[in-house]
């Protein structure tokens, strides 16, 4: 007998168990729960993770998850069309919507240009941006919402050489100190740039 | 806009966040793990996931899951197949055998009798269990490897009334302090049962 009593069984703890930060004891506690549930259960389960792959679609405007051709954002003519939000991707627009900051709209990238992982400029949506920026003549303030480490600020340089030819406001996300975050605490370069993007006082 | 931006990703999400000690933040980010793979690799998960309800197979002889009729443990014929393990699970199998110390077969119940969670008799394999020791003629013995609980009490109980008539040597596990243990932290259950099935030392 080897470790599992049954290769189904196995396949689908394996399965499982590739999901990240899901170990083999979890995989197989989960893999025997769902043996546990109605058969129809598990049909749905396994359905909607197929339909992930087979049914998902992805906005022709801004690259954000949706079900038709346009996503909900980009077909709110209520939002503010001349804001783009550029972001590496989906889960950072719901991050950014979690707020309830923003009346803009976004582009999802799709990820983000680094070498070490074979990512290039064309495996990013960014010919698309460059054509929103082109199609609304500059009109744009685009906001790179890219994060602060090396392979986002190269991809922020990069995008930025591409379109400032338009004539867009470019903008990037405020670093500093988190709300409510301590001095004493704060490592030396957040609050180096902290205090090179300091704000005039608002009484 | 709602919470999700895709009824697909919604479904997915849901999907996920149903599996046991998965919060609704962890299935949101499994599931853009998974939009984030190959389509491949989905499909193949997904294929997994559902052959759990469409091809698994129960061993006829115990209840194991295996993938032919027979399980891996049932056709092994260095097994004692006059000791039978009764246990309420595949898992408990999983447990058991990792131990190392276990050269008999197994029975699986699949669940235990609660009247509250609806379960009798009559939904486990208990029947075919009675089959087994009348087969063999009573020359078995019955180890009934269930729960401490109320439920298992019964569920021992129950099966004991119903396999005593053919004579097989029907045990249970030893239930006392464990490995390593220190008696100063014994919950006094634990203890009691401990002294009153004291053993002979061995030196």
């Amino acid at each position: 007998m080897n470790d599992y009593p049954s290769k189904t069984l196995q396949d689908a703890v394996e399965a499982i168990g590739s999901l990240p930060g899901v170990g083999s004891r979890s995989s197989l506690r989960l893999a025997l729960h769902l043996l546990r549930q109605p058969k129809e259960n598990v049909r749905h389960f396994a359905a909607a993770i197929a339909a992930l792959a087979d049914d998902i679609h992805y906005c022709e405007n801004c690259g954000m998850v949706c079900d038709g051709e346009l996503c909900g954002i980009c077909a709110d003519s209520t939002r503010d069309h001349s804001t783009i939000c550029v972001v590496e991707s989906v889960r950072d627009v719901l991050s950014i919507e979690a707020t309830g900051q923003y009346g803009g709209v976004y582009h999802v990238l799709g990820g983000i240009i680094s070498p070490i992982d074979g990512v290039g400029p064309s495996d990013l949506t960014i010919d698309r941006l460059v054509e929103r920026v082109k199609e609304a003549s500059g009109a744009v303030e685009v906001i790179l919402a890219l994060s602060g480490d090396v392979e986002g600020e190269t991809t922020s340089f990069y995008i930025y050489r591409q379109i400032e030819a338009f004539g867009p406001r470019v903008t990037t996300l405020a670093r500093g100190l988190g709300f409510g975050d301590d001095l004493e605490y704060a490592d030396s370069l957040t609050l180096g740039r902290s205090l090179a993007g300091r704000q005039p006082f608002k009484a």
